[in-house]
């Protein structure tokens, strides 16, 4: 395997003293061991990742670790987001001090979401703080979690309530491995990068249209869309690192896509978060047309651009798990973007257009639930 | 009991936006409600606290944030040292979210170092970091744990080797509750009042020695104490808030006495922290002048000013311990503040004149060690 380097991409996060790159493109793990020569000389890594990455990148990005001098420890953690917990993360804090990392060595992460958050977290609290560079293999992670610095775990309350923010030092996206995830996590993942046009760049969600099939198909249009997703995701965290105000619009579709993943009890087999955050965007955009915001033929935009992604765009597939609208308003008013008591949406005028929207009266949710349920 | 607001003292904790205020004195634990919706109007509250503590000073706290119209929840955790842990660091953080708090409410830690350390750090990570204030009722909290950001937990790999950098909005340093201190508790925490004057102020050691038995009688020399004690921790703190220089001087006699206190396995009926570290600051001095860096006077006026504080200031009560040097040696490079493999120790030139020791030979150390074992 060769790496390309013409086709790599280069995204900076503009966090001033925390600032760090995302590199993007086909081959850029192999690149992995002289980028962190780069940023810290003499420094040992412990890499973090989980049984269904390990046997896949787990040797290469070892391989390219020692290449460069590099002596690494894995720590490998058991695969889903039930790992994402406690009880690993204990697990995964003590193996790190077991290897006697030191303040200045690195913590790697190599997997998806669920890695990322949990060792990003892992790296932020032990010695109160080591660096961390995430290497992102699944394309959710990739375009979304592994960029911006939140790290956590779950707690019996809810998703990603306990955690911190830690950035990582480093990005390391490697196009090349989504070869190998499932169609199925690939379209999830893509949900978030249809997200990002819908939030603020029109131009993008109709170059996403028009190359649609050219990005399922890998290439230069895949790296292309993961680029700019990140670019985007990069602008947003640097105005806003620790989600004051604006931070909030990556929320889209996220406050009806969490209540989905929590009603649906968190069963991948039913729905994964990609899928929960597309219909929640549809929704999203439904409603507010509904409230008069936008016009309902950007929401029947967006769901035939996702439908024609694979993604579900309705709740016909798990409708009989959401007994009525009652229900499902308890699992929102549950999320933690409730501030409170107020109800926070985000919704749009149109694409491209996304807005927070702060007091939105759970009656007019309650009553478009119902009407949709009913539908 | 009314409080006596002319003995009040106030020290601004530097940070930018950050900075905070550490209020001391008689009865200060009774302005606690007013000075939170000073802080954080509309908030409401968890008191973090300990089985011992809650009996004397819950009720009274409760009742001043009830009467400023503050609703608390209180979470009552075991005492002692065991407490510092996952397992309460969950469960904390569990109840706090049981408790349906959000991110601009607040966590009240009430009571000694291992309270404050762990509900500051259940603090720092829920939902990604909550507001903290601490109400410290030991004197080591009140001069020190409870001031400058460090929270934490144990791991088996040592003390304070999980944990977090998150500064509390507001430190209420009620001098009255040290009345209800055991006399061997009090003393231990004098041991890092003490400290303060050898780091870097030889007037205040000076001071220390004319008054001890003032302070150790309480009144306004024991608030002059803690006072000066806080403003000295405070400007280092807001020198370098993360230790990346000048603040590790505030470690002054802990590398010997976090040794002594894992070689007698943390057992307070044997050792203290506050003991470790008065047996660890005569050390320090004692190798200061085997270096030739201080005269062997000052090494000598130390130990004499902590025996009269009623301190341990060698190794004769925890002798049977240790089973010779090079065992001692292997706790102190355990320690946490070895970089790379060398070690950095405080030495001193002199009383007031403490400084950060890179690259100190551990032949050195260990042929002190056995030297003062032997004698």
């Amino acid at each position: 395997m060769t790496t390309d380097i013409d086709t790599r991409q280069t995204v900076r996060v503009d966090l001033g003293a925390r600032a760090y790159d995302i590199v993007i493109g086909p081959g850029a793990l192999q690149e992995t061991g002289e980028r962190v020569v780069a940023l810290a000389s003499g420094a040992r890594c412990a890499i973090v990742t989980d049984e269904n990455v390990a046997p896949l990148h787990l040797g290469p990005l070892a391989d390219a670790l020692s290449a460069a001098g590099i002596a690494s420890t894995p720590i490998v953690l058991p695969p889903g987001e039930a790992t994402k917990g406690f009880d690993h993360l204990q697990q995964t804090v003590e193996a790190l001090l077991e290897a006697r990392l030191e303040r200045g060595d690195l913590v790697v992460a190599l997997g998806g979401g669920v890695i990322g958050d949990l060792a990003g977290f892992a790296a932020a609290v032990t010695r109160r703080g080591m660096d961390f560079v995430q290497v992102p293999t699944s394309l959710l992670a990739q375009v979304d979690s592994s960029v911006g610095g939140k790290t956590g775990i779950n707690a019996p309350q809810g998703k990603n309530l306990v955690g911190a923010f830690h950035q990582p030092r480093l990005v390391i996206a490697d196009t090349g491995v989504l070869d190998t995830l499932p169609a199925r996590e690939f379209r999830a993942g893509y949900a978030e990068i249809a997200k990002y046009g819908l939030i603020g760049d029109a131009p993008f969600f109709a170059w996403l249209e028009e190359n649609l099939d050219a990005i399922m198909d890998g290439g230069p249009a895949r790296t292309d869309a993961i680029a700019r997703s990140c670019r985007a995701k990069a602008d947003i965290v640097a105005r806003d690192e620790r989600e004051a105000g604006e931070r909030a619009l990556l929320n889209l579709g996220h406050t009806f896509g969490h209540a989905l993943e929590a009603i649906t009890g968190y069963r991948s087999d039913i729905l994964v978060h990609g899928e929960g955050v597309a219909i929640g965007m549809v929704l999203a955009h439904a409603f507010s047309a509904r409230m008069n915001l936008a016009s309902p033929d950007d929401a029947r935009r967006v769901a035939a651009h996702l439908e024609r992604a694979g993604l579900p765009t309705d709740l016909s597939a798990i409708r009989s798990h959401i007994a009525d609208a009652d229900t499902l308003m308890d699992f929102i008013a549950q999320d933690k973007k409730v501030s409170r008591g107020a109800l926070t949406f985000i919704l749009t005028r149109g694409i491209g257009e996304a807005f927070i929207a702060r007091d939105v009266p759970p009656s007019e949710v309650r009553a478009f639930l119902k009407d949709t349920l009913e539908s």
